[in-house]
């Protein structure tokens, strides 16, 4: 078992960081919020002062907002890499930029540290049941070396490519994610303004080439207006602006996940932040004057 | 059983009409190509000299390309309606727009026959193997009424509303369907661009929130480029201009489906209408200048 | 002088029928709605009972509402074709699809009736002033022989190219426009909600590459909310779906012009059919959440 | 006549602070470029060795490639700020983000240095001719410092907001110029694949209310497939990027922007970056498979 310094301990990162403890794994734990910390020590964890004093660890985890942070975290003064020991494992499983991944493990390589981009998928639920979805980029041996911790903290976990692989695979999910949201979302605006009912219909699309894990999990939740999130419009808000950031950094056009961008920035602009990403069924019903029912 | 008078014996017509001669029904069939209609009488079934000669069965069956060949055979003179004997039970399963479906109920009403549209999905494969999906529109006792003719022909049937629905809920498929091709592709444009293998990548996507019956099936085709048919673009074009001109009907607009719909317009432009529709990935490439692979 | 058969006396074609009458030509005026019919009788026009009857003159002009109202009165039982002398100029100054009106020009060659399309745009004020541009396709000859009339009608006359071509530039206009607008629009709601004054901004993009006739005579009514017609939203909803379908027809794809018509139809969807196309600004700003000013 | 500091001497700074001399000021230039600070000299400058020594002047104006440069300049150790005298007139004339604008504002502020975002929009020829837009953000005093200054370099020179403003409309106009090319575009594939003859066709839209700024410069070069630049592409990509980060900021959904930026992204993808940006024409042909004329 390794100590392990875990640096953001927020809705994923706490049930995270309680899992390696749970495991027998040492975790030396680090927010700025006293909270976060106070919810780990309870879990059994420790609380390390800073981010200094958590990448005395083999092995450190970050799990935090968006890029901004990360670097300041890792690459800033009194950061992760200055009190970094050498062989030092970082494994940043937050959801950043590509090109930032790619930038922290050159600076890591510089300092003999070996860098991780490991975002995830799941969620809460998944961060809490230690089922998430890791996709990971960097060099192999890194990958053989954190996969211990990752067995304990995912259920899907995959080795997808070089640095920056694990957040440009993220990226791709969430433009996939967040279209399809939308596109049935205009199925349902459809249906109903077409008078039909969109249970059975939505029903039909589920079963056939129309079937996704969107229509399976959120169908009626959509139909409900229930849009008690799962996963907020703010943090996918964030993520097209990644998954963007890679299209323009990767030299390519896409304009069906550019359209959903502006969709998505619609939701968050009606007040829809807070709420499930499933919401995008409101901003198109708005779109077409239709009530909210 | 029946006699069925089965009009339109082409790919998706041919080996419905023969199913249902298979099952025991009578099956009268015509077709303006003779050796459609030959391939009817060597699986058992009798040739219809004329539409005006099917139409005299208990149950037609229509199978056309769009619009106006349905309301050729059905309202046009010596059509269906014309020659119908009062409670005939008349089944269009073409896909066409849901308001020429309702047009064409209502005429049928006044001759007193009852009719439903009854578009499918599932491809040639499911005609053959009688597994299709049949969306049904219309009174609901006539449903009832064709329903051990659609037992023969599908495998998943639902009654999704009155008439013109079936059409609208097969609008709402198609548009679904098309969206999430293009955002795969956009998906497989992104990673490959970014160095990333899109198969282990893909494999994440399926097996999480983005997964679809698409990335299921496809996935793998597509990134070898393999763009057999399948479900072809020329056909998919056509129902996205359905789709467009059932959301004008509605009074909706549905900017990811317009969009879809000229990136669809774009494959056929390029000469891919034979092609599968998962060629949109080939549309993206080339808007992002990437060669063929 | 000739004698004018004049069919549609609405909104543009009443004005233009009393412009025709004010420049000494005899006009036999036909409308379905009495109350138009009285106005060309008080403007010193004569009442033609019916399209047949307005179809024995030297030209026809239409001015009707959409495809299916011209081919009825062109084409249809006791229609314009039906009723023609040998050698008459017909000429549909609607604004209908372009292949509608290639199939109508061919129809009429057939009876040696000599057909144009001439749509035009300007207005009812344009109308009135008898200062439109018409856009006109057909036989240069025909065309040479309509120039009176149409000198009479408008201010800016060009012989387009062949049928069809007319409502082709139609088109192009009505999306360049329609598109316009709505970039206008964006430009509007990222200044305002940016905190900039939305007056000089435009006065600046009004003055540079950003210049428009739009920004010029629109700005100052969009930033006041004046949408106040001018061209009704359902006007150009109809027109973009003929620019749509001019681009199936011609095997384009048009993605900017797929997006624009979607949010003309959002503002139809909102009940801004009756105001002015400039409402799109509406439109957009309901997208993000902002309160109407 | 004051002395002012020029740094950023490249293809706009360059005339631009060669007017400046011509017009009697001291100007100590910089740039990383030797060959850029020897045309300075030769036109009658001075050469300031360094960001800093260039600091030292009663204005500094800065005409750099995007924010990041901004920021190390200003911002950065022995940036501008902190080798500024107090009473300092800082103008960046560079386009780059508002919100970066404003951060550099306000750093300036607590040094005692007036800052102003004043980016120009009328390209090379403009600089040369000294008849730049210029639209400016901040203090009003400060915009009248700035005045005598501005009135050397433009012809169109406004005040249109604080800080931060001026970036603001620069961003908006960017949008509406990028949008219209794109729709002047579709209208010529339009025309083109209807058969029209484009020159006569534009000639109308030009005339009416589609006329534009881009249709009276463009439309004959468009045609002619000359895309000689001009603007380049690669500057108006950047531009689109600070557009959408600008409503991202404004918290705004802006489809048609979206969109308009994953054109224009196509566009750099195909190797379009070093041509005019009326080269979206190219990439909308493309689109549709049409071969390059």
């Amino acid at each position: 078992m390794s100590t392990i310094g875990f640096i953001g301990l927020g809705i994923m990162g706490g049930p995270m960081a309680a899992n390696l403890v749970a495991a027998g794994h040492t975790v030396l734990g680090y927010d700025t919020r006293q909270e976060a910390a106070e919810r780990l020590v309870s879990a059994g964890g420790a609380y390390a002062g800073s981010a200094a004093a958590a990448a005395a660890a083999d092995v450190v985890i970050t799990m935090l907002p968006d890029s901004p942070q990360v670097e300041q975290v890792v690459l800033g003064p009194d950061g992760v890499l200055e009190h970094a020991k050498p062989g030092l494992l970082l494994v940043d499983m937050s959801t950043i930029r590509p090109d930032t991944s790619v930038a922290i493990a050159a600076a890591a390589r510089e300092r003999g540290v070996r860098a991780l981009d490991a975002p995830v998928s799941g969620g809460e639920r998944g961060a809490i049941d230690g089922v998430l979805s890791i996709m990971v980029g960097g060099d192999p041996e890194a990958f053989e070396a954190a996969r211990p911790v990752f067995e304990v903290l995912g259920a899907t976990i995959v080795h997808v490519g070089p640095s920056g692989a694990g957040q440009t695979v993220k990226a791709a999910n969430q433009l996939v994610v967040g279209g399809t949201y939308a596109l049935v979302a205009e199925a349902i605006v459809l249906l109903e303004a077409s008078g039909v009912d969109p249970g059975p219909a939505l029903d039909v699309l589920a079963g056939g080439l129309a079937g996704s894990r969107i229509l399976e999990l959120k169908r009626k939740s959509m139909v409900a207006r229930d849009f008690t999130p799962g996963f907020r419009i703010d943090l996918h808000h964030k993520d097209m602006g990644i998954a963007l950031a890679a299209a323009r950094e990767a030299g390519v056009a896409l304009p069906m996940t550019g359209l959903t961008a502006q969709l998505i920035a619609a939701a968050r602009a009606n007040g829809y932040g807070p709420l499930d990403h499933s919401v995008l069924l409101q901003v198109l019903e708005n779109l077409s004057g239709k009530a909210a029912s």
